[in-house]
């Protein structure tokens, strides 16, 4: 945040700034989706809807899985929810109790933590490493101290971009199902990946919670929308909550998305603009000194250690921002054990800021 | 919910249901807000905003304030949130700490308790008495055992449409500011008023959360939209809460929202038909037999005494819909001590069915 906010300050004062620091598509809904909402604005009375989603909505999810997945999923198991955002909310307090412990990888969406910490829980940091991909393994889970109630998977990972493979996915699921330590597996960023699918943990389990969102692949970051694929036991407890907490998600969004499913040509036509925005960064960021960088699986970041130029990630975003006009975030929002050394490159922008940003950092840093 | 679904599955059969049982107006959103809406879709990328909402939508909050109100208030002080369910839980959140005890009406809405047990929080009922317009007041504060941290107000209230007059919300407001009890005052249904406009804790003190909504007076509830007005010290923290919790608010929503502020006119007209239909019910309800109504001072509900027919309202609330067809809701809903002996009816819905099911209640009760 500390980042936007220098990055908007500094536009603000009608300088340049290339976006390497945001977190979200810059691109529309597809036509179908928008077309959709207009139609619905015109016939529809956007009340409310029932708790747990528009039927049209969680068939289509559920539709999904089959056709991405090879999952026959039954649509009663699907929850459309305001964003991932309230997918988190609502599998936290339907999963856990007030002080239990949840395990996740440092680094990792810094969201987690503050939303398990603001709910009475505890986040339980796994040190993950380079050659797991940045990813929690039962060796790690192994080393925690303690009884753990949960363990938050989220593949491709936000800021590593690091996908867990089905074999270590599959480690993971029997390691937490012998402990009863229930998986939240973070799927957001699935579709936006470049070395093969992202394995969903219902290909794995029934035990886990899957949460899923509208804002990455398929651009409709503003319409607040998301979904989670539920266990069976969990569905009447998040029907409650979330009619407590939420009434619905909202409305136009929900009749919208339907459409989403329908514009796989135009997404996917995104994702080889993202992909193409990758191959240049993983080209040219050695060339200016950045070699060590997480293998950049899924989503649209890139995880860079800066350990030989600073001890300070901070600082240097800081001073990066100031000197080149490239806002990149650190890795000290992601990780408080380690990220003093790291950053995070984001490639959701312009291929042309992006590709600019690349020569002046090369320049900058050598 | 039960008398929701209930009435869903008659209709269902081909039967026909007289809605006094919504809780939502059935009007779309202001003709200008759906236009805007529309421009919005064609031109806007529909991305993120910033957590606290966007600037444009928080000045013509307060702008609001000063036209309805008289109140100068500083745009910095609103807080753009996902429907009053958001401002609900964030207000929560911000204000007390788990294991807080928090008091409020009954009867009262389902979701405070809910929300409240759901973060750790302590719900203490007051026993409202029809002589106070079911609101709570110093007296009833002063029965409580043990610490308060907090109280909610509902002025109108839901279900009983009743509101607190000026110098009884300042004597509760100067009550908690001695004991440092916060006070979170919903205020949703302002601006569907009968007998004056509601009182705002604004008025009265900087130390109160106010919490609205764009689902009533509005009429935007699929839109999911709503705000807070908050005490200088809490907006740091609600802030980081908010952009943990929800990111942001509906984008769309937010864009649309600033016109609802030009829309006061098809507003005050839809106002006005529920005027009609409260009139209506006030008046044929007692020669139905129902004579002891809560003064429905706003909103759009009569909670009704139904002492001389039933104790037990769900099952008279089942008999009802099932021999009359007309859906009402039963005050066990909101009022777990007393509400065996009440029902709630909701005029938001059409004037005719209105109309007919008062005709109906005659004949059953007779």
């Amino acid at each position: 945040m500390d980042v936007m906010q220098a990055a908007a300050a500094r536009a603000a004062e009608g300088k340049e700034v290339l976006h390497l620091e945001v977190g979200q598509p810059g691109t529309q809904a597809p036509a179908r989706v928008r077309e959709a909402a207009a139609r619905a604005l015109e016939s529809d009375r956007i009340g409310y809807t029932v708790a747990l989603g528009i039927p049209e909505l969680r068939q289509a999810i559920a539709r999904h899985y089959r056709a991405e997945y090879g999952v026959d999923l039954d649509p009663g198991r699907v929850v459309v929810t305001t964003g991932s955002s309230a997918g988190f909310l609502l599998s936290f307090l339907s999963c856990f109790d007030p002080g239990d412990r949840v395990a996740l990888a440092a680094p990792g969406y810094p969201a987690y933590r503050n939303i398990l910490t603001a709910l009475g829980l505890e986040p339980v940091l796994l040190e993950t490493e380079d050659e797991d991909r940045f990813q929690p393994t039962p060796a790690l889970l192994d080393r925690v101290e303690g009884p753990l109630a949960g363990l938050i998977v989220a593949s491709p990972s936000n800021p590593t971009g690091t996908m867990l493979d089905e074999a270590h996915f599959k480690a993971l699921v029997d390691y937490c199902e012998a402990r009863q330590v229930r998986i939240v597996s973070d799927e957001i960023y699935h579709g936006i990946t470049f070395t093969g699918r992202g394995v969903s943990a219902l290909e794995l389990t029934g035990s886990a919670v899957v949460i899923n969102s509208f804002s990455k692949y398929f651009s409709m970051t503003g319409w607040r929308l998301g979904w989670m694929v539920l266990p069976e036991e969990l569905l009447r407890p998040v029907e409650c909550l979330s009619q407590n907490l939420f009434i619905s998600a909202p409305t136009l969004s929900q009749v919208a998305g339907v459409a989403a499913f329908d514009c796989k040509e135009e997404l996917d036509a995104l994702v080889a603009a993202y992909a193409k925005s990758r191959a240049l960064l993983l080209e040219r960021l050695p060339q200016a000194g950045l070699d060590r960088l997480a293998p950049a699986d899924g989503a649209f970041y890139i995880y860079a250690d800066v350990s030989r130029f600073t001890n300070d990630s901070k600082a240097f975003c800081t001073r990066l921002l100031k000197e080149t006009g490239i806002a990149a975030t650190p890795g000290i929002d992601f990780d408080p054990l380690r990220g003093h050394q790291t950053l995070r490159f984001s490639f959701a922008g312009k291929y042309e800021e992006i590709e600019e940003a690349a020569e002046r950092l090369r320049g900058w840093l050598a």
